[in-house]
């Protein structure tokens, strides 16, 4: 390895990581992947700096990445790093802007060690920074619940809030957002247990049980959202989306955030039918990127940042051990087994 | 009848008027509605005037009408007549907005006599106001064209500007407005006849014939608009819909106006697959109902007439002579039989 800094640590020969090995098919299975782990550490170009990860975060987004075709970003090549969200600890740079020892949020990979450049994709954390929690809140995760509820759902005091897997990372932030903001919430989680949390701990005004038997969806809405919809925050697509657009109020707000309940599947996804009510309720359904708030990042930190300090936002992570398991993990949030923040732990903190 | 002007023209003792008979499958058909040749003329309430109708206005949003389920307005009753908007004259007032022999755009409904008030759904026109031009271009049908493609898609020039039943009396304007505003505008109609018309009469930059045999609408849409669509106005819903959005331009626009291909099924819709592009594209989708643009409708035919005079703006009409026909008329609509506005004419002008 060429050109690394003096004061680098000792490096291992080899790492350990995980390349895409065919497209998925709904389900990830280990078939999909190849565990490398005996691979070549990344030779370092000049502008590059090599991370060692520590935590890899599970985002429903990273299996879109694993479909062909190009979404936001490039689809993950057959044979390629799978790509993910990751922190960790710089041990080698070519690149001005870090330094050996520095912390940061990247997009490295399934990787012991992942490269990251000085771009919008990789951003330097302070070194007392929580590392779990700049996971969970502080970073990428909290900033799409922010600006996607703030900027596209504008929710206004006393308005109803609707989100769909509010007991998941996001959701559960942009419920609490939306709490401090005034509004009435109203979510959607796959059980029981998940449904007292995000009512009992988080302050949601209600929560659905969406995999209740016999749900009537539309009288579910009916019933938690008299006044119907003002903003639906939507994690998951599919038939909740639908009930949600058939609920919305007078210039109502649909926040698209992702389609959980369609990333694994083969074929196109249902189309929402209800859409045409954004005629006749003068509705906006509106997408977004996280990464598009990139220089507003720090207003986004510093306002959750408040809230916690206030006893205002709670979240919970789940924490995975083994960069292996990080497929079973990423599974998770389709199965509906996390309440918050998945978590893979590739290597420890210190 | 009671309370009638003194200056009152001798009125008929009966009128004929169509009243739904039942929820109509599909097309029309006669069989959906009464021809009732001896109804008598409505009473005059506080308030009301009786205006004789001259010209009824065929729009596909009046489809949906006769539906079961609210929309922006209730859904005509089975034994009600059928409501259209309609142009005619005050013959008789009990309101002090409109005197005898004014001139009135309301909503009357498939009637030789109707109820106006001085509400929104009613406006008193100039004397020497075109009327047939009123129902094609400064009347409901430009302010759809005006505050859809201007307020919702907010074209900019140098962008893609597409829009579908693009012979029709809605979507013929859009498309010059969009030229007028410095776009590049590409239509779909139903014919080679109609794209022929709307490319050389009407200025569009191309026209896809939406029923041409094996057409590929993703590569029809990829060779006309080499920059991706910024601003779709959606007339019609199902496979055009769902290709607009697959085409859609970072940050692009689709302005919902209606979903002709819709509004004649049973069943629900369906919805557009590629919503899901709103996400990677930063994309909106939005609604709009032209009556809430109500206190600005002098701005925007102040604008079109400016247009129309600098010979920037042409239309057509087309004409069906007799209150009978009115079904087969808005038929049309449907069946793509029309190019430009469809008009029932129900009594001479004078």
């Amino acid at each position: 390895m060429s050109g690394t800094d003096a004061s680098a640590p000792e490096l291992p020969p080899t790492q350990h990581r995980i390349l895409l090995a065919r497209r998925p098919v709904g389900l990830l299975t280990a078939e999909d992947f190849i565990f490398e782990h005996d691979a070549p550490l990344p030779n370092l170009e000049e502008g590059e700096a090599l991370m060692r990860n520590v935590y890899l975060s599970m985002d429903a987004t990273a299996r879109t990445w694993l479909n062909r075709g190009e979404g936001y970003l490039p689809a993950v090549e057959i044979g390629e790093v799978v790509r993910s969200s990751s922190i960790g600890q710089i041990v080698a740079t070519r690149c001005d802007a870090y330094e050996v020892a520095d912390l940061v949020y990247s997009l490295s990979g399934w990787s012991e060690y992942g490269i990251c450049k000085d771009d919008v994709f990789t951003t330097k954390l302070d070194p007392d920074t929580p590392l779990r929690a700049m996971m969970s809140v502080f970073g990428a995760t909290g900033a799409a619940a922010y600006f996607g509820l703030l900027d596209i759902g504008k929710p206004q005091e006393g308005e109803t809030v609707l989100v769909s897997a509010a007991a998941g990372a996001t959701g559960s932030l942009v419920g609490q957002i939306a709490k401090i903001h005034g509004c009435r919430v109203v979510g959607f989680a796959g059980s029981d247990e998940k449904c007292a949390w995000v009512v009992e701990e988080l302050g949601f005004d209600a929560c659905i049980n969406h995999r209740a038997p016999n749900l009537d969806l539309v009288a579910a809405l009916k019933e938690h959202c008299p006044k119907r919809v003002d903003v639906y925050y939507d994690n998951v697509g599919g038939s909740i989306l639908d009930a949600a657009l058939g609920a919305l109020a007078m210039h109502g707000r649909v926040v698209l955030c992702g389609a959980i309940s369609a990333y694994n599947d083969q074929g196109r996804p249902p189309g929402p039918s209800n859409y045409l009510n954004l005629i006749a309720r003068r509705g906006r359904m509106q997408g977004f990127i996280t990464l598009d708030y990139w220089d507003r990042f720090d207003e986004c930190f510093a306002a959750l940042r408040a809230w916690a300090d206030q006893g205002k936002l709670r979240w919970r992570e789940q924490l995975v051990d083994g960069l292996d398991n990080a497929p079973d993990a990423l599974n998770m949030l389709f199965t509906g087994e996390n309440t918050g923040k998945v978590i893979v732990q590739v290597a420890p903190e210190h």
